[in-house]
């Protein structure tokens, strides 16, 4: 039973340059946490991400819907955590602050997240395990499906999960040898340099085979110029992507993402506002063969199946702690399935949780095993932060979500 | 020069099933209020509207964001007002929270309104007045454009503003007559069938063209019994609109509005989540000749750029207390006038600050005086209620926006 809920509002000033892109210079990597310590001694933790100013915005409504769960079991919560997360969502009052996105969705996330995690520990398994081990209806129980009955009905939702049972065994080796992981961190934006240079043969060393950098300077050769320092160091195999935080207008962005083909980016990243469906579409069809992703600000699984429909998204970036927890990202995941887009995480839980959940995505949803975003900047936080190694996510194997963070 | 900046947290339960909707059961119309106190005495008052919880999480980021006003002179403020509004809502660190949606862009919308207010107090006229007073280009300096240059430059908005100076005499005469009116609260969802039969009369009596009815109930017969009530009282003369307030999935929606279709209502408003622009556009062509009216859960110029681009809204319900205040409400204005859309506000104000807004958005953009909403609930709150006669909006006189409350 849980008896005791506890709400910290945790902040982690980056160093040197570490975490700037095109929009956002100086960010503070802030969780809001939700802890849900059960009467067993168990703890569920889990968190959304924000920049850090706010962050107590986000603390204060999930403590607001965390109150329901107070003398609740969470096997009983989790029985069909999809209801509970219809109703908290669409809350009376609350509702009229999204519906379904910004601080209050964010606050859903870190509940949801604590669940799913206290729910795996009760168990006494990795939540990676929890998941692949539950049966396809056991899944659909967890999700809220509402509004996407136009392109994923219950039953169709189902299919994709049975189906994918049959070929599941295939998929299991992936727990042997790991999944294999990018470094967004060789090139943030206020990065000199000689700065890249350097971070990018320590990827190149480190055995990452994708690297990232941030583009969307007000100067577009300085864009060029960096893409062309990387590509140059990393050679034509190793996948270059580009990632200009929203800072483009349409006009805009058509004409740099033509420059920067030349230099073969595997993909060019939220090139202009995340909430421009059509801007996107234009921009996707002018620059073929290069593709799009975007995610991390896209709020819920509405907007996804938007960006689905529209053809735009080549790459889904959804971020459990961003979009409404753990269960939203398995929805959206399944619309990416039914689509044919790869889901590829951005991770503002510098991959703690996001290691468990592509995991299930691969075995169970059948989707590739692309590579999962590395950001390092807080490792020293986490009690079991990830182990990489050899450019390659090692498979967690403590019980829960992994997203406990020390005090 | 602003030396004070007063944060309000006002709540106003209503009566009665009041405010009811097919989503919102149980409302508490709510402000978070922001005062700009004037060394010369002038008390600037703005704010967003809430459903009650939550409200103060508006209210501490409108305190985040008017922080920056200090020691400020109001017309210093206003004089590139456009450029404020977009470093505000781009925020380095709130603004992850949204993008430009939730809590944070409501808690601008407060801010801004507050702005706009003072501004206008300090000239000594109502806020309808300092508007359509203001030269093209000063408007334009008000606004922020950023990411609408693919269907609105600024050439092109200044254009707007100055073709239609040219006919805007033609159309002064509304402030001889009034604005029209039309009445939402005939129709609240939980009123009986006896209380809507009632205060259809009412409506009638009071001198109303135009009402509005709830639909969305889980029973479509109810929907279709109430819609036919209505309409037996109203005549057909009278508009009738329905409004499902995101009730229906897309596959619901093209149902019951083909059942509703018979009762000819002028506009089905909201008839699924607020998010989703291909199931509004597949539902709007499904349905024709039947419009479709949206808006009040739209949070931002660039989903409303969308909606205009995906022939979905035949009216566009913007709302200067749920989108980021008087500046952006404009901005969007401009947008529908280019598109060719009515604006006809969702008055989360009460009406209070649309009056102002609607004039000029006849007068000087050239918009069809449609008419505005009208909700009685909170009218003895207000220091300088909207005035009603014969179902039309008298024209405000004093000074500001008419936004200031009791205490």
């Amino acid at each position: 039973m849980i008896r005791e809920i506890r709400i910290k509002d945790k902040r982690f000033p980056l160093k040197g340059g570490a975490g700037s892109d095109a929009v956002h210079q100086n960010p503070v990597y802030s969780y809001a946490v939700v802890e849900l310590v059960d009467d067993s001694g168990l703890v569920g933790s889990g968190f959304a991400f924000t920049l850090g100013a706010g962050n107590e915005l986000v603390c204060q409504a999930a403590a607001f819907y965390s109150q329901t769960l107070k003398g609740k079991d969470i096997e009983d919560v989790m029985v069909d955590f999809g209801g509970l997360f219809n109703r908290l969502s669409n809350e009376q009052q609350f509702r009229w602050l999204g519906p379904h996105k910004g601080v209050v969705h964010l606050a859903l996330a870190a509940v949801t997240n604590a669940c799913f995690d206290l729910w795996a520990k009760k168990r006494g398994v990795p939540l990676w395990k929890l998941l692949i081990e539950l049966s396809p209806a056991e899944i659909i129980s967890t999700l809220d499906l509402s509004y996407l009955e136009d392109v994923l009905t219950r039953q169709e939702a189902l299919a994709i999960l049975t189906g994918q049972q049959l070929s599941a065994s295939l998929r299991m080796p992936i727990l042997k040898v790991g999944y294999p992981g990018y470094d967004t961190s060789i090139g943030w934006f206020n990065y000199s340099d000689d700065k890249i240079r350097e971070s990018c043969k320590k990827a190149m060393d480190e055995g990452f085979s994708a690297v990232k950098l941030k583009v969307g300077s007000t100067d577009t050769q300085r864009d060029i110029r960096r893409a062309s320092i990387i590509r140059e160091i990393v050679g034509s195999d190793i996948k270059v992507m580009l990632d200009a935080n929203q800072k483009w207008t349409l006009p805009e962005a058509l004409e740099v993402c033509q420059a920067l083909k030349s230099m073969n980016p595997y993909w060019i990243e939220e090139p202009t506002h995340p909430d421009d469906i059509f801007a996107h579409q234009v921009l996707a069809k002018a620059i073929q063969p290069v593709k799009l992703a975007l995610g991390e600000h896209v709020p819920n699984r509405i907007v996804f199946k938007n960006y689905l429909q529209s053809g735009a998204a080549s790459f889904l970036q959804v971020d459990a702690v961003r979009v409404g927890g753990v269960s939203e990202f398995i929805t959206i995941s399944l619309m990416a399935k039914k689509f044919g887009v790869p889901v590829v995480p951005h991770v503002g839980d510098m991959g703690q949780l996001h290691q468990h959940l592509v995991l299930f995505n691969h075995i169970c949803l059948g989707h590739e095993a692309l590579f999962l975003e590395h950001i390092p900047h807080l490792k020293d936080h986490f009690i079991h932060p990830v182990l990489i190694d050899n450019g390659v996510y090692k498979i967690p194997q403590q019980p829960g979500s992994s997203c406990e963070l020390k005090d």
